[in-house]
């Protein structure tokens, strides 16, 4: 396979960083290609702007699926999105790895998202889901939590890790990922220094590992297809069930 | 009231800008002080980063929480996050303005919420909900969606709006702002050329006035306080449905 790791987080020596880390080494051990992709290192500009596509008439009305559209059929998509994206296309498996903030990715990857799923080339009004663009790769997201994870119950504090999880884990599935279950190491905080801590974090990353090494035997997370919405855009009572699509509350 | 409006779309003279002028009008007109902070204009960074904190020793690893708290506290909190957090602190109400795109904010709002929503200045451990640093505030979301009200149910296209739009009012609700219902303008798409396209936007105008007009009347969104939750973080039985918490299926 070949892999794209994406990691947002502003300290390289945090332990997402260590996760990405982790997932790149065991990946490369079973003989995969790995490419890691850090959005902080590079410093990802989280805007989708028109400052991005200076070719454009300046005094038209920005629209960005318009501007991506149409950037992406002339071939001039802006750098880094441009090469992001042929990473992305390329994959076979993408990771997504960040930490929970404010119930929801850091905005460094909300923009990675904004701007490197290009209208047009990733998806349009007929080409989502099973029809998506990139349909054939799978993604999985690999997150942190603050709270431990009785607080990401549909009755915690943090509420139900996958409605959490939702927003991104649909987008992924809207332009054709396949999307695996995601890897959610809970209560990564505490002082470093403590036994107690570096134990648990120290179980986090071999049980990362393990589910890396497994990868092949997981299904994917039970998104609607296209035939599954009628033409008012709700789920066909013959649908299914689909309960990570908006889970229930119990 | 002093009102804050947060614009947070990369054209100016889009819908999403046409609601936050409005906004600041009608509750000019109803003899409020109105303030508009337009981020895109500003050029927000929205990426949390130590580059943000240049007087930090610089080999230490970087911890969100932990730098905002000490920024806070030493007074040296960056530029515009401070004079943005004075506002907010100084707001009786404040309005967020956006497109959902992804089932999300842009970006640039997210990281408006990762950056200004400081640790120790709004919240901490022990001060949450509505025992947030921030009570005493109303806030409330306008945002503007492509699908039609249909795709935002439970089992449509775009899930259900009250799941789509919890992290970012849940967030409002943490550091103790009072969250009135969101004012959610469907189905902005379409040729503004077409009389009806116009037709429909022109309505959402009007109605978002008159929910301007009665934003007195409107009862806060039923989040739960600090007290309803147990030590572990779960929602006590006693403590109510809570269904605007975790909305349910049906």
């Amino acid at each position: 396979m070949r892999v794209l790791v994406v990691l947002a987080h502003p300290e390289r020596r945090s332990f997402n960083g260590q996760m990405a880390d982790r997932a790149a080494g065991t990946l490369l051990e079973l003989g995969h290609e790995v490419e890691l992709i850090d959005l902080y290192e590079q410093r990802f500009d989280a805007r989708e702007a028109a400052w991005h596509y200076p070719s454009r008439p300046p005094d038209n009305a920005f629209d960005v699926q318009a501007e991506q559209r149409s950037a992406s059929d002339e071939g001039v998509l802006p750098e880094p999105v441009a090469s992001m994206l042929d990473r992305v296309e390329q994959a076979d498996l993408i990771i997504l790895q960040f930490p929970i903030w404010w119930f929801a990715p850091p905005a460094i990857l909300k923009g990675w998202i904004d701007r490197v799923l290009v209208y047009g080339r990733t998806y349009s009004s007929q080409l989502r889901y099973d029809r998506g663009r990139l349909t054939g790769r799978k993604a999985m997201l690999s997150v942190t939590t603050g709270g431990g994870e009785q607080t990401f119950a549909h009755n915690g504090r943090n509420g139900d890790i996958n409605l959490v999880l939702w927003p991104t884990q649909m987008s992924l599935h809207y332009v054709g990922f396949e999307v695996l279950p995601p890897y959610v190491a809970f209560g990564v905080s505490g002082d470093r220094a403590d036994p107690a801590t570096r134990a648990k974090l120290s179980g986090h990353l071999s049980a990362y590992s393990e589910r890396l090494v497994r990868l092949d035997e997981l299904a994917p997370l039970g998104f609607p297809k296209w035939a599954d919405f009628d033409e008012n855009g709700r789920l066909r009572p013959e649908a299914g069930d689909h309960n990570l699509f908006i889970r229930q509350r119990a």
